[in-house]
């Protein structure tokens, strides 16, 4: 296994493995609906916003995270991502935090907050961790 | 403040903190126009070459630069991206450099270079400096 | 010459220096044609997956790849790149083996692989290899 195929690995278990990803940085546009499982034909260009890491330690926890922050109102919200050597528990409040740094930056009032995020134990030679936001317009 | 924060800031001074970026390499197509200041609405996924340096590190001074290359004629121009721990002036020299080495390698007479560069001083724990171009299709 | 100029070198090499450049994760929509020589006209966003390499140190050997793994069937294949400090007959095996693990790892049956490999040995100050795989929609 190697830095890739262990991504395409975290991307496939996330289920966008058979997709082609175009990275994005990070608004919700206003009025965008939420869906947790539409399927999306293979080979689709899809705008995404993701973290993601990838490590060859042996042992090491890593983890990843998305948020979107949803705002009161018709307005745009702020989707965040990150990733590191951590566990789920802490790299949830931290991205919480990210948010509501985004949110206050821009005089948004803040609804709601969701989080997708996952940790992994590296077990073999690679291991990667994927949480993303796929925005499909 | 994360590095992702201090990067969201930038973007916020730039104008281009409520867009979806999608980063490109950099040509400008054939009979582009140009606008300062175009509105584009939240959320919107567009195009951008830029470059944008973030750093952990009190005190420095960093920088980023784009240039834009327009060519003689109704060709297509050469965009070129920077960022370092310099100068606005420094960078502001290299990156017209990169350009008309870009325009040298291609024989394409250069008319103009317009060059947008920032320099950001590090005052807290992290610091983040952005200069970009977007292309609106 | 710097990263970026060296990066643009081996882009108007690979016949893709004049187009603005998307990356994209991997995957090959169903029933897509093979061209060699398509013509793109200068200045188009077009998605890509690549690998690239650059160097600055002169005299290193760096190679980059890219695999287009084809399916039996109508299904989707996989892309895979991959770069580093090794040479081109290294670099088109190991990229490969990474094709065969995505396609055993999707339980998709592997038709055929295409390769596109480069080996460049620095001489000057940066170099850059640069192997990519334009998806054209």
């Amino acid at each position: 296994m190697s830095a890739l195929t262990a991504f395409d690995a975290a991307l496939l278990n996330a289920g966008a493995g058979n997709l082609n990803l175009l990275k994005v940085s990070s608004i919700l546009p206003p009025t965008t609906d939420y869906h947790e499982d539409l399927y999306i034909p293979p080979g689709s260009l899809v705008p995404i916003a993701y973290g993601t890491y990838t490590s060859a330690n042996k042992g090491e926890t890593i983890s990843a995270a998305v948020a979107v922050g949803l705002p009161e109102g018709n307005t745009f919200g702020v989707i965040m991502e990150c990733s590191g050597t951590c566990t789920k528990e802490e790299i949830t409040e931290h991205i919480k935090g990210m948010v509501k740094e985004a949110f206050e930056k821009r005089e948004i009032l803040l609804k709601e907050i969701k989080v997708a995020a996952v940790q992994h134990n590296v077990t073999c030679n690679y291991g990667s961790a994927f949480a993303g936001a796929i925005l499909w317009y």
